[in-house]
């Protein structure tokens, strides 16, 4: 039996080799256990970074990762079951609208989300913001509501992927996150140990995404849709625009209000809504198509709307919210919710086209309002945010009112506005509004 | 007042950018305090392998690790302080004869060197081969024998550069030794803080030395120059051969013999010592050279040969032993040394030229023999270690002895006869001996 040390692994991968999958097995099984000190975890992360990883080996991590825990067993239901993953936005609240509709046609959506991170909003914590709504079931608990509801969306339990957890916590705080095998190790071991067997994967480009250029993010498309396919899980990925906001809502309660604005066909949708609407039925086009419900994205398009215009994706949606615990009067009786302290409004200075909106600046000014977290401890505010009024390409008025942000102080929405100076301009001339829907992957 | 972070830090290295001096303050010193954690610093590390360490950060670390302890004091002794330090060789035992040589000059030679590391052997562990030669002195002690021979040899004391001594544990572990900023920052830190006012840096070239190719060498000898002269102190670089050992003996006890056979003007020099003699004499030309007593290394050369021929050297050597606290009946009457248990010799299979004694396979067959360490608190086998009969270019016959090997069981003689079977070869043709001066670098 070969006999491996922890320094010769770092060394082959700094010098550029490729590590076979018993070096990655050695080194990760040891690390869990403990045998291997985190420095050495972490030299290896950082030659990484710089030499990266081959199919295979990102392939060997995945399997460790998955390895590291349990795997959530749904053979016994016999239906698809597919999710949904994204790489993480502002205002990206697709999964709160995607997780119910997909279910409207019997398929069985497992969803395991996270919590905001860095700039980047957390589904968990929007699910949060309805009062009783409970994310942290146990396994068994979120079997029993997918057998029942075909829908159930919940943190990851700490019995899935533990090794992903100590890994990115490393990874976090030695600057080694972006990189693109450890990025999809991490994704795809997570999504097949929920018990998914297809995912769509929504890869964002932009400002507001974790990686700098489209390429970059192409990259990790292609790589995501490799490595779980070589599990013999299906998989497409959507590269989809994140320079602007999606929608109009940004933080915690108010992304699940402008969701329930669509999917409730008793109130009338916020035309700022319009770019959310797109995506979100195009990543559903996906998951029907991968659930064998369609044959194309288009056709699963079709068909998504009219769940949501029947009302049948909002019943679904209440139906999970009460399976859950969570407190359904806010969405049927439209009982208000508590409101921010503070309320301040963007003006805009001169005639011309909303031309920036930069995604990045945005989710930084709704952590600042108390949206996010900057330290783990940080309790959410649910009921902070901004709400835009325009978006890009949108004419306006010097006058006008850009966006709205709420928050619980002066000193917070100050902070707050500091960084959405540099994330806003006006174009004298006309703007053509993006394309959301970059390009799909399969 | 600007507030760092452990993690930006480690990007910015991590994306190319040259760190300010205070990042690696910062840096350094929290994480000597304990505040930054060593799984930073092995991502820093390996981010500096990358991306490098220019002149002023190089100048920055060094400044670090020599203010991470005490500096010797040594400006009281009105006389030009002199070291030298060699990057690591195989038979390198220059030190036990220059640092008495010098000596005789006037010149004070503070000289503080390091154990077997790796495949290259060290100074201490010869000297201590010596049996009662104590290395280890408090700095007190140390100033106190340089006021009165102007030459002491001692292991580094525990108060200087102990940051240097953490960091190199860490990059030993991590894969993170060969980068020249940082072999550069260790070795300088150390110097400087041992209180020499100009030193002569012996970097090895070949395959026993620590850096691949003669390029790398040359670039980390004007990195050492840069470094020194930096904080006001002398230095100039000779790049030595090291693809063969240098002298005959490889080990222990036998270097020392070899040393005092060419000090002690009664003994007969073997010339197999040629090397060693050219390179410890040139080594001392740039140490007089550098404490003002000569213009030239040539010149310095010849006012060096002089002192070995008169047996001055010899006399300085035997009064340091003794100042040290060790036996110098050995050298005085000749009185014999314990031998080893089991002797080998290794005979010439064809007729020819020798082409190749691969120093770093001699190297690790000595430490294998007992000379060194393979884990930190191994004992060394004074007794132990290679004696060679003939070197590269000599013309040799089938069956001549080409080396004898010394060791205390037939297991240790089998395992170094392995590493020696890729490190030897004869040539049909003929084979001109190496230079051993390949470069002076000022």
């Amino acid at each position: 039996m070969k006999i491996y040390s922890p320094v010769e692994v770092i060394k082959r991968k700094r010098n550029g080799h490729v590590l076979t999958k018993e070096e990655i097995h050695y080194f990760i099984t040891n690390f869990l256990n403990g045998d291997i000190p985190e420095y050495q975890v972490s030299a290896l992360l950082m030659a990484i970074h710089f030499k990266g990883l081959d199919d295979e080996e990102t392939m060997a991590f995945t399997k460790e990762l998955i390895d590291s825990g349990e795997i959530v067993d749904l053979s016994h239901i016999n239906k698809p079951k597919i999710d949904k993953h994204s790489t993480g936005g502002v205002g990206d609240k697709t999964s709160i609208i995607l997780a119910p509709l997909v279910s409207c046609f019997d398929i069985v959506v497992p969803m395991m989300s996270g919590r905001g991170l860095g700039h980047t909003g957390g589904t968990l914590d929007k699910l949060e913001s309805i009062p009783g709504f409970n994310v942290n079931l146990s396994t068994e608990e979120f079997i029993s509501i997918l057998e029942k509801y075909n829908v159930c969306m919940i943190g990851q339990t700490a019995t899935l992927t533990p090794g992903d957890k100590r890994l990115y916590e490393m990874r976090d705080v030695t600057a080694t996150v972006e990189n693109i095998g450890l990025i999809t190790a991490s994704i795809t071991s997570k999504k097949i140990a929920e018990g998914a067997d297809g995912i769509v994967y929504d890869v964002k480009v932009g400002t507001g995404s974790t990686l700098p250029t489209l390429e970059e993010s192409k990259k990790l498309a292609g790589s995501l849709i490799n490595a779980t396919k070589q599990f013999n899980k299906k998989a497409i990925a959507i590269l989809t625009d994140m320079n602007e906001p999606l929608g109009y809502a940004i933080g915690n309660w108010n992304e699940i209000e402008e969701c329930v604005t669509i999917m409730n066909p008793k109130l009338k949708t916020n035309p700022l809504s319009d770019d959310l609407i797109v995506v979100t039925l195009t990543l559903a086009g996906g998951m029907l198509m991968l659930g064998g419900k369609c044959r194309t994205i288009e056709e699963g398009i079709s068909l998504s709307k009219q769940k949501i215009e029947s009302g049948e994706c909002f019943d679904k949606f209440i139906n999970m919210v009460e399976a859950q615990g969570g407190d359904s009067s806010y969405f049927k009786t439209l009982r208000p919710y508590p409101g921010a302290k503070v309320r301040e409004e963007i003006t805009i200075e001169s005639d011309g086209y909303v031309s920036k909106l930069d995604a990045l600046q945005f989710g930084l000014a709704a952590v600042n309002l108390g949206c996010g977290r900057k330290k783990v401890d940080d309790k959410v505010d649910y009921s902070a945010g901004i709400i835009l009024l325009k978006k890009i390409g949108d004419k306006v008025k010097k006058g006008d009112i850009l966006c709205l942000l709420f928050g619980e102080s002066d000193e917070k929405i100050n902070h707050a506005l500091e960084y959405l100076r540099t994330g806003i301009e006006i174009s004298a001339t006309h703007i053509t509004k993006n394309t959301k829907i970059i390009e799909v992957i399969a």
